[in-house]
C-alpha cells in the first residue's frame, strides 16, 4: 500500500456531557488520515474492524478535574478497546496483516505507538474477533499501567475486560459455594451473562434481572438461570427477589446499584457475599440515589468488596484455560450486540445506558 | 434473709416508642418482690448493682413483628446486661454472696433462672465491678443462643459487649497493619475509645470525632489518639477528614453510619477496609439517611464487612489474656459514665442518642 491521503470517517466527542448522554454530544465526521510509518518511526497503522461499548466510558464524558482519570478530549475522536488490523508497521513487533486489539479510536484507520496503545497480538482465531473486546480481552501490561492510574480517582472503576471480571468477581470476590443461591442484576449484559453461566456450572441456583422480555427469556433458554425476571414490571423488587429467594440469597453480583442493591439488602442471608462490579443505574444522576439498607449488612455480617479486575491478573491464564475449551465445546455461549457501522457507534453507546444493546455491545467497523 | 416481701423499685417500659426515645416513655415505679426460692426451684434472687446501656436497646422499644428480636414488653421493666449479687440461690452453680452478671430486670431485686438470664459468674474483683457490663463482659452460651437468633431479623446488630467487639472488629475485621491511617467515629464512647487505644498499640495514626469538646479532649488526653474533632462543629466532614488524612484513610471503624460514613467513602485509600460496627445516627430515624458515595468502593476496592462478635467468640480467652494485664497495668484505660441511682437510668439510656454519655454508660443501682 503506497503512502495514500485517505478519508478516515471518524466519531468526535462534541462537548463533555451531564445527564444521560445523547448520539448530539457526538458527531460522525470525515477527516483526511495519511497512512504511512514516517520513517524512523515506530507507529503501527490500524485499520479499525470492532469497537468495544462499554459503560465505563460513560466516566470519561466528563470534564474529571483534579483527577488522574483520562477524560476524552472534545473535538478528537473517542476512544475505547478494540480490535484492529495492522497495514503498516514501523514496530517489529507487528507486521502488516496482523490482528490486534488495543486502545485505539472511533474511527475507520487509527495511527498509534504500539505500548501507549498497549496493542497486543491475537493469536487464536478460531473465535470471533469480536470476542476480543468482551470475553476474551485482557492486556497485563495495559492494565497494569492504565488501571493503576485511572483507578484511584475514578468515580467508576475500569469495566472493559468483561470477561475476567465475571471470572474473577465470581470466583474470587465472592467465594461462592455448590448449592448457593446467587443472584444477578444486568445479567444478560457483558458481565452478568457469564457470572450466571460460571454459577450454574459450579452448581448453583442462579436468578437474573433484566431489562425487557426479550432478555429476561434469554437468561433462561441461553445462559440456564434457573429464574429470571424483568425488573421494570416489578412495582416492589423487595417482593419480586422474595419471589424467588425464600430463603435469602448468599451471593449477589451488582452490576447495576441504586434501587436493586437496596432491595437486595434486605433479601441477603447471613454471611452473604456481595461483589461490587458496577453500578450502570447511578453513571448519568448528578447525584446517586441514597442507598438506606446498610444496616443490613452488621445484622448479616453481610461481606461487600469492591473489585477492579486488574488485582488479580495472575489468574489470567487459568481463566484462559477454563474458558476457551469451554466456549469451543459450547458449554459457555457469549451473546453480543453488534451494530453495523462506524456510523451508528453513538447510537449503541447511548443505548448502553437505556438498557437498549442485548448482551455485550460491539460496534464492527468494518469486517476484516 | 428470711422470706420477706421488699419494696422493688422499676423501670417499665411504658409503651413501644418511635423516633427519639423520651424518658417519658419510661415510668419508675415500686412493686413488691417476695425475696425467695420456692422448694424445688433452680431460680436466683438478685440484688442488682449495674446496669448497662447500650444503643442496641433502642431496636427493643419497637414491636417488631414478624421479627425473631425480643423486644421490651410494655408494662414490664427494661432488661438488659448488668451485675448483681446473689442473695439466694436454689441452683447449686450459684451461692449467697456471688457476684454475677448476665440479663437482669431495670430493677433492684431480680428473681432469675440462671440459664435464662444466662448468669455468668464473676472471679476476678480486681478491676470495677461495673467493667463487667462493658470492657470485660462476655458470655458464650449466651451469644451462642441469644445472638443467633436475634441477629438474623434485628434491625440492629446486638452491641452489649463492647470490649471484645472493640478487639475483634479491629484486629480480625479491619486487618490493620503498623503505620496504616485510622479513622473512628463515635470515638468516646463504649467500643471507638477502646479500639483507638488498640490502634495507637499498633502503631497506626488514629483520629477520632465525636460530639462535644469535653469528649474531643479526652480522646487526645486520655485515650492518646493522635489527633481529634468535634463532628457537630464541622460544616463540612469532607473538608474535615481531609485535613486529618492527606492522604487518605485505610481503615474506617464506623459505629455511626449517615453522613459521616458517606463523607468517609471519598477519603478511603485504595484497599482500604470499612469495619461496620453500628449506625447510632440511625436508629431514631424513621427512614434511614441514604448513603450516596457507595461508587467509591468499585473505584477503591475497598472492603466493607459488617460483623457481630459472636462469630468470634473463640477469640475471648486471647482477648481476656491481653486485655486484663493491659488495663492493670493502666496502658488501657476505660472510661465510663456512672449514672447514680435506678431513677436516672431511663435518662442516662435517652441520654445516648443524643450522645450525652462520656464514655461507657452505666446505671449504678446499688454499691455491692
Amino acid at each position: 500500500m503506497a503512502e495514500e491521503m485517505m478519508n478516515n470517517k471518524q466519531i468526535i466527542l462534541k462537548h463533555y456531557v451531564e445527564g444521560y448522554p445523547k448520539e448530539s454530544d457526538m458527531e460522525f465526521k470525515n477527516s483526511i488520515i495519511k497512512l504511512n510509518v514516517p520513517e524512523g518511526s515506530n507507529v503501527v497503522v490500524l485499520k479499525n474492524l470492532y469497537l468495544s461499548c462499554d459503560p465505563y466510558m460513560r466516566s470519561r464524558m466528563k470534564n474529571l478535574e483534579d483527577s488522574y482519570v483520562e477524560s476524552f478530549t472534545p473535538g478528537y475522536p473517542i476512544t475505547g478497546c478494540g480490535v484492529a488490523k495492522v497495514l503498516k508497521s514501523g514496530d517489529s513487533n507487528f507486521q502488516e496483516g496482523d490482528l490486534v486489539w488495543g486502545m485505539i479510536g472511533w474511527e475507520e484507520y487509527s495511527i498509534v505507538t504500539p505500548i501507549q496503545s498497549f496493542l497486543f497480538k491475537i493469536h487464536d482465531k478460531n473465535v470471533p474477533l469480536s470476542y476480543y473486546t468482551g470475553i476474551l480481552e485482557y492486556h497485563f501490561t495495559w492494565y497494569l499501567n492504565y488501571v493503576t492510574f485511572i483507578s484511584i480517582h475514578a468515580p467508576v472503576g475500569p469495566r472493559w475486560m468483561p470477561g475476567i471480571t465475571a471470572y474473577v468477581g465470581f470466583y474470587e470476590v465472592c467465594s461462592p459455594k455448590k448449592g448457593e443461591t446467587v443472584f444477578v442484576s444486568a445479567a444478560s449484559g457483558a458481565v452478568g451473562q457469564l457470572v450466571g453461566q460460571f454459577a450454574k456450572m459450579l452448581g448453583c441456583y442462579v436468578v437474573g434481572s433484566a431489562g425487557t422480555k426479550q432478555k429476561v427469556d434469554m437468561l433462561k433458554s441461553k445462559f440456564g438461570f434457573d429464574e429470571a425476571f424483568n425488573y421494570k414490571e416489578e412495582q416492589d423488587l423487595d417482593a419480586a427477589l422474595k419471589r424467588y429467594f425464600s430463603d435469602g440469597i448468599d451471593i449477589y453480583f451488582d452490576n447495576v446499584g441504586g434501587k436493586m442493591f437496596d432491595a437486595v439488602l434486605v433479601n441477603m442471608k447471613l454471611h452473604g457475599r456481595i461483589a461490587m462490579c458496577g453500578m450502570i443505574s447511578q453513571y448519568n444522576l448528578k447525584k446517586t440515589e441514597g442507598v438506606h439498607n446498610l444496616l443490613c449488612l452488621i445484622a448479616k455480617r453481610i461481606c461487600m468488596k469492591g473489585f477492579i479486575v486488574s488485582d488479580h491478573f495472575h489468574l489470567y491464564p487459568k481463566y484462559l484455560e477454563m474458558i476457551i475449551p469451554q466456549i469451543k465445546g459450547g458449554n459457555i455461549v457469549y451473546v453480543e450486540d453488534i451494530a453495523e457501522g462506524l456510523e451508528n457507534a453513538p447510537k449503541a453507546l447511548v443505548g448502553l445506558f437505556y438498557g437498549r444493546n442485548v448482551g455485550k455491545q460491539v460496534v464492527m467497523v468494518s469486517r476484516e
